[in-house]
């Protein structure tokens, strides 16, 4: 190999999940070849075509997004972001591999669902990209397609106790997929919310003209997420299976996953940064303004902040992933003035996540190797793609990002990439930014500026869980 | 009054919940009219017609079981004991009051039901008698027939968990069930078990030839009873009412119990005999003996007796009962050979469970007042019925049972008074005996006689939960 | 005997720990005879030298305070009550019977210090009285003392976790006096703070001229209460003996004896008035006004309230008493002026406990039952004096108060019966006052007027705890 | 650098806390220069002067003992290890880096103690080494002494709650200990075992005849641990300061730690080989022999084993040292024949450290990097010695392990290298065996054979716990 193919990255702090180390990368054919020490013979030894320099900045690995939803259809209407826009916002965010979801309609096969998800997103991504899948309808049927698309790579599979008559599973659907993922290694992706007993608060809501945004998040109880969590907990030791539970906002339900994790149950919970500095304060602003922050799980009450932190840290919750779903103020979160319960679910975020939580490490929240470990490393070990994703190490992907962690920025409308026309962070002040992106040694941002383009990113078949025995 | 029209029973150790008192006890007109120290100038001046000498014996307020199905019509069949066959029973066996669960079938009104049962039973009562209701089919209507029954005394209304298709209750209609408890005053009584989860693996039982009666416990696990206890009391906390969880079985169960409890959340939990002195022993035995023990929540393993005992000491469990349903052997239990989904679920057991309880005592495991306590104070108190039923006190019922405590007997079908062709006992040998039984001041068994008739016994309405601040 | 010897309370509500009653109350030769319901005949026939109206009242059994410190030395003063002025003060709360407590003198045999108290008592006090013994010097020969004193109605026996070179007891001390109440029923009393380690952050503080009363309330920790009633929780279970926590003022004291007892562990706990009304407000009030509050273990901020009427309710604390010990303002607390450590501690309060609990009762915190079980029936159980005292019951000693729910008064120094120059609950008004009271039948407050006299009461040996089976 | 200088570890797999990877490793001058992955043109291009083949092989960290007692004075007599034959026989079992405890003499200064165990190890270590130091005696002067320490790399100091009048503290000691080490830096390691109580149980047990040393294990009672663990915990919360609780046995003390750590306190816990692999069965065997398991806290029944491997698993145990402390059967463990508290308290095991914990990776308890991870990472981690010790990373420590992991071994007196005449584990086969060692580059165990020499070792100041925000 010429020196022409390799690229080297000098000078820099490479942070992994594991180590701060003072190390040059080597990459050769769009994989990360060698570190080597700062200063020692053998990194001195190193020609290569392009040289980075990294001088006073990170050097990580690209952000690993597992839940995100492009295109998705909900409430009459689509989540805003393509593959296309979104997988580039994400790029401009520091993240290099996304997990969207397919989604099998009810009535269809599995195969007819992500047979459409890889139409919308083939040729369009920005970056690296896999599926989870979205079982609408667990039937003897779809329990067969599932052994097959853990075969093909699609590992991962969720279920709803939330939105009855649309993605809902009851316990017995549940329980038999949680037993198909006990023989095929899949693992069991839940949101956790007791949706029969939410609707009915909806409609009790709705019937005394409780109407606003404010109380989409009153009626989605804490305790009716901590009850969920308690329940699929419950369900998967039946099935002798692992559980993920998606978008944790509660305390209580954070409790549920600790007592689990106390018993060494193979059972796992993310977070979304919208959990983590929003609040249902956000929810009861004025001017139906409330409908930006609509989202399930709810935006909860501040004081839960600090429990989702101390999961973080005490690792109770284990990823800090996105659940990117935008949709316009206009003409899509309007669908609902008048009654919460028509707003579409969902915010924006893939573009902020990396940088938000460096300014929870700056914050104290976590430790700079946290940051790492739950927006990288933990996410591609949770879902097979580690350590392919995730880490800079001999034999990675050469997806890298060059961090500068005293740079300022402050978040809007006004310059995010993502395809919405809100910011949910509007005016927020963070410090550090994202600079250069690697995909697979390509250069896709080059000190902010975009140098990729659509159909770089490439459909990554997935492993098995990586944090069962 | 005459001294004709009295009764004064000396010499007894009188044994209620709260003491033992060495006193005589004077009736008057059917009602405990005073007590009065042994020896004392007050009680050596009564007179009366009717003396009983009680040297030796325990005077225990009558029992009070709230938990009986007589006739309940159950998978094609009817439990085997009338009010009339099964009062009589519960008369020999110490219990001077029952509370019977009428049953709203789905798609008729609650009253129809209702109706039904009072039809069964006016006339036929050896002992006073009052309802529950099951509602297998809240809406509208029936939400609003509670308030009237809460008027009318039945203040406790059964959902299940459990029993899709037949008795099953969503999260929805259990909720707004409580919701109502919480205006009316009304205790929602709830079967917590995972009945959608439980039917999967009745199903996947079946399918692989596991059709024996033990298979009935395993399919009903431990998990799925906590499970769903854990879920009921969520749901009481989001409609701010009081629960009480019937047949408690499972450790597991009780630990959710004691959780609640700690929070001093208004939760209450009922055992019985069959979950303290059998286990899936009894469920095993072979030639399709185990069919006799089948009763949902099932029995459990044997160690699960250590924290039911536990809770009863805690008071993390209040009441025993005896969730009485029996079904022959022959004809009826056989109806489940080849496949045990279709036995029908229910055990005998009302006539014995002041027996069996005292054996408790003597065996170290409750105390001599905890003993009455759990099976009559307590339960009167819960379902509204005390200071009438339950005590022994200035104004109650004269529901008086003289107790001799060292006579020995040895339970079985050949002596029994219960209307069905084994017992789940037989052989079993206790120490302590009822010996004469006052129900309302009326003589029903008197010293191993039995002297009552049909329609004595009269329907009782009852108050509110009286464990409610 | 002649109707002159008895006396007949007529047509009051009689409540006792398990009841309200309304029910007449005969008493011949200063015991309880019998209680005849209202109107039955055979209280009509009830003929009596003193008939008392109670029509309006509650018939109450009198108060039982097992725990005050008349006359204590401590500090290089005494407590400024004497038996004589404390039990008069007590009859005029309606407290019939106190366990005050001796103390054994370092060095000296418990004999010696048990009769000082015996001197001090004798033909002094307005009430029944018994004692409890400190134990302060924990040996070979102590031991042996400790069987003969529960032969004589000592019965249980106090050590303490704080107070090094005065009280203190190491954990080998304490397990060996637990391992004595084992063998002979004793109950062991546990005063529970890490004193080793507050006195550590007391030096601290006055070095740092952290000298004022509130510092009181910061050096002595809820952390070491809780660390300390842990300990002695695990003490007990290595000696298999019963333990009674004595002044339990923090939430997570409450925690640790809660956690106990959900393992059916025989440990039980009290709190006392000052913890449930007062609060390190209080300690923090200006011009050395915070000494009035000093005791120990001290006040706590005042969200730890709820954690301790939380702990009543679900019977996780079961007793209120006093630890009555006061200290005149003037004098008396004025010798810690510039050192907090030199504070008495302790309070006055023997007067109040009756009516400050009805105040709960009458703001929801407790039922009416309650009250009469946590300030009569229990304590007399715990200290083995029941059913001769804690209740109304034939046999029981005519231990009676008549209680005026509706009065209204408001608590001062200006009017209360203590010996001593403040009171620590000035110008807080209540609803509720003791109107009369029979001490073993005699009247010793009649209409608010004292008719007793010191020498009336009568020391009452005890039997051991009865809550052990 | 000429090649001569380098070496190249080529082929085998290294494994380390994070990750497993195909790598070849080149060390530069005693440190790690670089990583490059199998067959990548960096790594072809290397030339070394020695070229190691690893195919086949585990590529680890050398391990990371931090607690050996090599030459303490116990009891009368030392520690049959001397630094020399204690570090050659850990780099026999893969260890390239042990702490050892420095131990202070009560009434003298911590610097005299220091001096003497510098002086001890210097010039005589195989491998390289660190200190803990032993406070006997906290006092104004020794806290000063501390912080001095601190500063040249003595960064952990230990307190015993056990052994009055040897090493014991009081709580009031301990406080401020962990009060300094809140303001220093330094980490508080703590004997948690309750010396106080136990030496009463002591006592008791010689007094009735009890001597054989199966009575150790018996006196030193798994409450007493647990009680202590919780203290201690509460200390060092009161302090504000990190906590490290040396050789945890019990489950329920590894409770204590899962509950506080569930709180993110900067709790941590140690357990050792022989609380795993060993039990009170070994305790209890015949002729004496149960002397050679005679360390405290004492060997548990079977039954903690489970609780242990889950505590490593969940991570509420963070590391495996071995608290070597041998003592020969002969002529040391013999003086406490006919008395158990004589008997010297400590086992061998630095040798079988890496060995029994790979076994445990085949037998499933742990995953290969937690393997490393408890054993290496995290303990270089917990006492500020990482990354120069504890992986293998550009710019590390060259402290490299070829591990055979397919290799069978009996391990045995016959063949250990430990100064002691009996091992711990005689007979016990395992699979695995560290086949060359390197340290710092060097090659101190080459394919099997011992090429150090003593003098090797250096003394490592260490950085404070990294665990510590």
């Amino acid at each position: 190999m010429s020196s022409s193919n390799r690229t080297v990255v000098r000078g820099g702090l490479v942070v992994t999940a594991a180590d701060e180390l003072h190390a040059d990368v080597l990459i050769e054919d769009g994989r990360v070849a060698a570190l080597a020490a700062h200063g020692s013979e053998a990194a001195a030894g190193w020609t290569a075509g392009n040289v980075i320099d990294a001088t006073g900045r990170y050097v990580l690995p690209g952000g690993v997004d597992v839940h995100t939803h492009m295109e998705l259809p909900f409430g009459g209407t689509f989540a805003s972001d393509t593959f296309e826009t979104g997988t580039r916002a994400a790029a401009w965010g520091g993240t290099t591999t996304i997990v969207d979801f397919a989604v099998q309609t009810q009535g269809h096969a599995l195969r007819e669902g992500l047979d459409q998800w890889h139409a919308k997103a083939d040729a369009k991504c920005a970056i690296d990209y896999a599926f989870h899948m979205i079982v609408s309808d667990v039937n003897d049927a779809t329990l067969k397609e599932m052994d097959l698309l853990v075969e093909e790579g699609i590992t991962s599979f969720k279920l709803f106790m939330a939105y009855p008559g649309v993605f809902y599973s009851d316990d017995g659907q549940i329980l038999r997929a949680m037993q198909r993922g006990a023989d095929n290694g899949a693992l069991t992706m839940i949101h956790a919310e007791n949706g029969i007993a939410i609707d009915v608060l909806v409609q009790q809501a709705l019937d005394a003209g409780r109407t606003d945004p404010r109380h989409h998040g009153e009626v989605r109880k804490v305790l009716l997420e901590a009850e969920a969590t308690h329940r699929a907990i419950q369900l998967a030791r039946v099935a002798g299976a692992p559980l993920y539970v998606v978008h944790v906002s509660a305390a209580e339900a954070v409790a549920e996953l600790a007592a689990a994790r106390d018993k060494n149950l193979p059972v796992f919970g993310e977070t979304c940064p919208q959990y983590l500095f929003l609040s249902t304060d956000n929810l009861a602003e004025p001017d139906f303004e409330g409908a930006k922050y609509v989202c399930s799980t709810p935006l909860r009450p501040r004081e839960h902040q600090a429990a989702l932190w101390r999961g973080l840290r005490t690792d109770d919750l284990q990823v800090v992933s996105t659940d990117h779903c935008p949709f316009c103020f206009n003409g899509q979160k309007e669908l609902g003035r008048g009654d919460f319960s028509k707003i579409p679910n969902g915010m924006p975020g893939v573009e902020h996540r990396m940088d938000l939580l460096h300014q929870a490490v700056l914050d104290g929240h976590i430790s700079r190797r946290r940051w790492i470990d739950i927006a990288c490393a933990t996410p591609a070990r949770m879902f097979g793609l580690y350590p392919k994703k995730g880490t800079i190490a001999p034999g990675s992907d050469a997806d890298i990002v060059l961090y500068d962690p005293t740079a300022e920025q402050t978040l809007s409308v006004e310059t995010h990439h993502m395809n919405v026309d809100y910011s949910a962070y509007e005016g927020k002040h963070v410090t550090g930014r994202v600079e250069t992106v690697l995909s697979r040694g390509h250069t896709v941002i080059d000190r902010r500026e975009y140098t990729g383009h659509a159909g770089h990113g490439q459909y990554t078949p997935r492993g098995t869980c990586q944090f069962l025995a």
